[in-house]
């Protein structure tokens, strides 16, 4: 069997394991997850590696240096997932950074570093509504507060973590390093459709976009549909047709700019009543902070003048800021010199998702490659990979590994 | 007391009378409105009126004519309430109408028909999902299909008539004879802003809006937010927003239309998700049924361009259908010369809301008279009439029916 077929025969068995009968939800600190990290740590020993757990339930796997003390790459990505997910979303990465470490000990390769596999305990963050719990831990940035939250059953994070095998009181340990390591390196399916429009199989990432995300209220006057004519109307879901349009607008001619509503809510909500109140959420998400928070002016501008024009009252309230964080550029370099030898374009994309790289980037270098999924779907069980895409992207995993090794030994760097 | 103070009196007394503590609601055939029709039957009696129900629960007054056999002109509007309702809604045109006869039985006048007061026993529909009951049964075009539908709590509509104490099996005796009638006249709260808007406290009706509902969904394509870029895009709720925009710009553009999305559903509905299907209800109405069936039509197109031109699918389907309805040229004639005696201005209205005057226009000449109310708000705790408007408009009613038995007098019709 070829290492691709293994790697998609590894994730299939990995999609069996949830804590939902019939779909795959595999959340934070879950029994489904320990039983995943119990069979990902079997492929681990069997590529060479010796497994530990950290404190908050991260699955590290470590391949040795040729010298004791070596400094450390990091490969991987989360093991846990959504409610009703696919399979590539997160175990994709991890699985993939074990066939290359395989890769590696069949042929009694051994690097001036060391290379540890990192299966993270959460990312998507469903259990507890806190991202990243996994990667903050390893980057010591780890909030302890968090420990107090209960999930929807009422169980705090700390016994979450104490059931599971975790040592809550003890996360600080769980912290690398940042002098030990030489960078974090994470395979993950694009989760959207550029790669397939442009008919390539691999991209690297250039930066992990920044995002904002407000919450909008258009307060006009509910009235009859009937007796209330056109010119009597403070209409609010008109209104906040109006805003849609003019973000639509905006993201259309502003490069590399997406804007999203998603939630919409119009009261009171009857047929035959005007809406007198319409509830928006926006995403706003770009490469560059400066153009991010520029397009969110204007767009706190323009529902300001549709309100007006319309004489009705506006709430545009910011919920969540996340600044825009930039990938290595050598990683990333090396990553896209082994991405051309194996197709012939290079594409090199933004990231609209958040993934664990952003949170490493803090502590080391860190870079991405992006796998193209079926028609742009994620966090669906329709989410896609082919094998053969699985296949390239070994093989320039293997590559940059090599190469990178190569430039450590000249130059110890990269 | 003067009569208009009486009049609202009564009606706040009435507004005590409901299912709902602490809110006024009232509903076909409940306990609450057999205490109304008890209520309202002893006004009756004491303004020289015979009282009886029917089968279906209408309560009427009949205050005699000159001879025994006379013609009959019917007064009336109807008694139930929506949930939460206000105190006006159908109440005012009953008690105005007591009014009008206690001013006829004081003075010892009697004329060559008889006048009776109608208390409709349900034009809101809230407790079948079925409106004019009331109305339906008197003209005879009540469904005796409707017997089998079921309330919330279960209970027939057979059954909640007998529990009522009227006679489910002999709906059709309610039914009256239109040869002997000569016409029905309808007092009612405007329920929109155009009289506020006109600072006048009355408005004849002109006619009783026809009207369309319909169904829309856009299907677009559902996609993350952060990674689908905008050119990628099958965004449903942006198509909406389209369609919401497109609706209004011809409503304002077509003189007397109205056109309302009251309801918009946007799915899978999450913040980080694009739109992949969105929901909405379309209500449109005018007083001219071409006008309205040709706005029909341009919309449903409007809308399979908007889906054309971004790639997604439409539905778009009608779900109810209501021709238009005129007033009597002849008794609205009647009732605007006694408007124009009483306020310097006649201004006459579209009916956008629907009325027990629509059902009546099917057996004999029908007219309404509108009065002010505060906001336009109805179908609410606050809606509101002026004491000085309902004495207005007692005032007008009371000319009108002498005119109208002097015009008989001299001609046996109006």
């Amino acid at each position: 069997m070829s290492d691709a077929k293994e790697i998609m025969r590894r994730l299939n068995a990995l999609a069996q394991i949830s804590e939902d009968p019939g779909k795959l939800t595999r959340t934070f600190a879950s029994p489904a997850m320990r039983r995943a990290n119990q069979l990902v740590a079997r492929w681990m020993r069997r590529a060479g590696m010796q497994v530990r757990p950290d404190a908050i339930g991260n699955l590290i796997g470590h391949y040795a240096g040729k010298k004791p003390g070596a400094k450390i790459l990091l490969l991987g990505s989360h093991l846990d997932t959504v409610r009703d997910a696919g399979k590539f979303d997160g175990p994709l990465g991890v699985i993939l950074a074990i066939a290359c470490v395989e890769h590696l000990y069949r042929r009694q390769i051994r690097f001036p570093f060391a290379v540890q596999v990192i299966g993270f305990a959460d990312e998507e963050g469903v259990r507890y509504q806190t991202a990243y719990l996994g990667s903050k831990a390893l980057a010591g940035c780890f909030d302890p507060a968090d420990l107090q939250r209960k999930d929807a059953a009422g169980i705090s994070m700390a016994e979450a973590i104490r059931i599971f095998g975790g040592h809550p009181t003890k996360i600080k340990s769980a912290a690398m390093n940042p002098k030990e390591l030489l960078g974090y390196i994470e395979a993950h399916i694009e989760q959207g459709p550029v790669l397939e429009k442009e008919n390539l199989a691999l991209a690297t990432v250039t930066v992990i976009a920044g995002q904002t995300r407000a919450k909008i209220i258009f307060q006009g006057r509910a009235g009859h549909a009937g007796t209330t004519p056109m010119n009597l109307r403070k209409d609010a879901l008109c209104a906040a047709a109006e805003f849609i349009l003019a973000a639509e607008h905006l993201a259309r001619n502003t490069t590399g700019l997406v804007a999203t509503i998603g939630q919409i809510h119009a009261g009171p909500g009857a047929v035959n009543v005007i809406a007198g109140e319409t509830r928006l959420s926006l995403d706003v998400r770009h490469a560059k902070d400066s153009t991010r928070r520029s397009a969110l002016k204007k767009l706190k501008l323009i529902s300001q003048k549709i309100a007006k024009k319309r004489g009705l009252k506006i709430d545009f309230n910011l919920v969540h800021e996340a600044s825009s964080v930039a990938c290595s550029t050598k990683l990333s370099g090396l990553l896209a010199q082994a991405v051309l030898r194996r197709q012939k374009k290079l594409l090199q994309l933004p990231s609209g998702a958040g993934h664990d790289t952003a949170v490493m980037a803090g502590i080391c270098p860190a870079a991405m490659l992006f796998i193209r999924c079926k028609n742009g779907i994620s966090h669906h069980p329709a989410e896609s990979v082919k094998s053969g895409d699985v296949k390239i992207a070994l093989e320039v995993m293997n590559d940059f590994l090599q190469w990178t090794a190569e430039k450590y030994r000249q130059i110890h760097d990269f």
